[in-house]
């Protein structure tokens, strides 16, 4: 393969750009819900790009979509992929990246007349961001045969809609089977939906894997008291044990420290008047670590001192697990491969994990997988205002078209 | 006086209890909003109880009703009274028995042939709760000429009726002049409306005044982020702050101790999701104090807080003032009377503040006036279920009966 092939960061770009005019807002952002008409529009024009660039195309019956490019030789794909799917309130870049970024791949190596080893593939998977059936990425679940396709089909959206439903509606319901996918390796292209390259002036993440997540939910319920007549030795505050438990998770992961972040994000005071002590309050602890070790550990001290602040005040508890995965590691090999051909293209890189799921994550269970980040202004993600440069854009690129190629040589 | 002159502590209940009936809720409670129909069904009943006692009845511009007896000499009288509107989920105590005991002191004197020498009064004071109209206490501020008349009645219910509007509608737009009350002395018994009293085994509150009021909003801004991909040294958590508001509060009382109390019982985070960190904190604090000095140093510290703890984390702060009352101390030899008769009549009591808003804290500013509180149970207030153990309620009013017996001779 040639060292000194690049892709083409303007064709990326106007790939982009097209794909954001499916399901644009008025304010500039993009709205493509899973499965919706949007959706579809946003599936009829890849698929349209993947035929044109000679693929062969073919869907599965939970809608996932992969095009395939031969190879030299037979054998299992280099997959390249992501997700088409957006938030209510997206942007151009979140899953599109990674798969566009494919297709950019494959016309660069069209137009180069080159053909890889191994074949390649790029893929979409459906309902990756959850926003409009849970689970979120029962795509890449269904794919990898960690959920029955029966299961994901059932799924009903927050809207009624049936999920079977509306790909057969859209006309997505496919054939390829699911479950035992022949992989030879898995590379996704990610915005990085955080601050931190950019904060530290990186232009490429090497994702060491994904975090683990433990979301609780506690419900606190003490005594609606008079804020005025009920002196504080006699209160039963449920927002006062809700407080010190906020306030005890930024000190848990700053004692932790590493990768480790906790977060309060929903808090609910009952009745929530000036002049009333909270009767009850419900709140979530959102916990991440990318060691597995280290996040017991978190949820050990968290559940310790909910039990101890909760008794000292007289306030009882109930504890319910929201969600709770464990850390993703990915292919050390691939994670390093990354870094290196960072260097040498002379990109400041940085090892980091990634602290929202993506589906490379499911791809993990089933092949070596990494992922490349590239950096988001401001950090900001699930928002109309993502944006990410189009120069980083295609540095993100180009690193992935040279790991694509040396995996499938 | 006869020293040996007692309440009828059956009738007072009766009375208590044929008043919950105007406004009764399925419940079990009483919803008796001020100047609704029910609050004429309940005035109509009381102002018919005053004639029956033979008291001259008087209507003022505000809707305040005042049933005088004569003295054995002219001059100005002993006032006892309260008010008999209620909160949407009231219960039978609140403001009626500052009433009903008034009259049973009437009845009790009637009864016996005895006059006192100087007039008495019975009185009670228009839109005390302020769960219809706002300001609270619009009666009474009017009545002591805190407030003028015209702005009482331009008062736009929560419903959107105009007070003045309902005053003519239910039949209470009196004659009566304002601003200038000639009275004596005042006296207000009350249910605590807080645990104190039951909690240390009391039975008569020897109140010295009315806390004040310290209302604060804080809105607290920062930046929305996913709490997954945001390392905590890159947050601007607003629901962090606000935590740290409230657990700084409760310390603050501590600190301060005697009477301090300070409550963080509204807080609202956007977006609220357990998954993203806080934008926005919107919360109250209630600091109360019977020291005003103190309560100034309260303000003085939470503000310092407030702005450092907003500084650290990258947060900006709104500030808005709610409310903010000075304290009210009432007549130190009134109190000291009332203790002094608790403890000739062997009842447990003691000094203490209160920590809600009366009618008597008006009085305070025309007239030496006092209050005294019996327990509620549980320090159940603003509840449909408040309660006070009969035997209870009597005692107050005997200890009510001597000291307006005293005053009026």
């Amino acid at each position: 393969m040639r060292r000194n092939l690049r892709i083409n960061g303007a064709r990326l770009s106007s790939r982009l750009q097209r794909l954001a005019e499916q399901g644009a807002r008025p304010d500039g952002g993009v709205c493509r819900l899973a499965l919706t008409d949007a959706d579809k529009a946003g599936r009829d024009l890849v698929v349209g790009w993947m035929r044109e660039l000679g693929l062969e195309v073919s869907i599965d019956g939970v809608g996932n979509v992969v095009g395939l490019r031969d190879g030299r030789e037979d054998g299992a794909p280099v997959m390249m992929g992501s997700h088409i799917d957006t938030v209510a309130t997206g942007g151009p870049y979140d899953g599109a990246l990674g798969v566009m970024v494919g297709l950019e791949v494959v016309e660069t190596l069209n137009d180069a007349g080159l053909v890889t080893k191994l074949p390649l593939a790029v893929a979409f998977f459906t309902n990756e961001e959850g926003a409009r059936f849970q689970p979120d990425m029962f795509g890449s679940l269904v794919f990898t045969g960690a959920l029955p396709l029966e299961a994901a089909l059932a799924t009903i959206a927050v809207d009624g809609a049936v999920a079977g439903e509306e790909l057969r509606r859209i006309g997505y319901a496919g054939a390829a089977p699911v479950g035992k996918p022949d992989v030879h390796a898995y590379v996704e292209l990610h915005v990085e939906q955080g601050p931190t390259l950019e904060a530290e002036g990186f232009r490429i993440g090497a994702v060491e894997g994904v975090q683990g997540i433990s979301w609780t939910e506690f419900t606190l319920t003490g005594q609606s008291n008079h804020a005025g007549t009920t002196p504080m030795r006699l209160r039963h505050d449920a927002g006062f044990v809700a407080a010190q438990i906020a306030v005890f998770a930024r000190k848990l992961a700053e004692d932790i420290g590493g990768y480790q972040v906790a977060t309060v994000g929903a808090l609910t005071l009952t009745p929530n008047l000036v002049n009333v002590v909270a009767q009850r309050a419900l709140m979530t602890v959102d916990l991440r670590n990318t060691d597995n070790d280290k996040l017991k550990e978190a949820e050990r001290r968290l559940f310790a001192f909910v039990a101890q602040a909760a008794q000292a005040e007289g306030v009882t508890v109930e504890t319910r697990t929201l969600a709770r995965f464990d850390p993703v590691a990915f292919a050390p090999h691939l994670v390093a491969r990354v870094e290196e051909i960072a260097r040498e293209f002379e990109l400041p890189v940085k090892r980091l994990p990634s602290g929202a799921g993506h589906d490379a994550q499911m791809l993990a269970a089933v092949c070596p997988s990494c992922m490349i980040f590239t950096p988001s202004v401001g950090g900001i993600s699930h928002n109309i205002k993502e944006y990410t440069k189009p120069e980083d854009l295609a540095a993100g690129a180009d690193v992935l078209l040279r790991l694509v190629c040396e995996l499938a040589e």
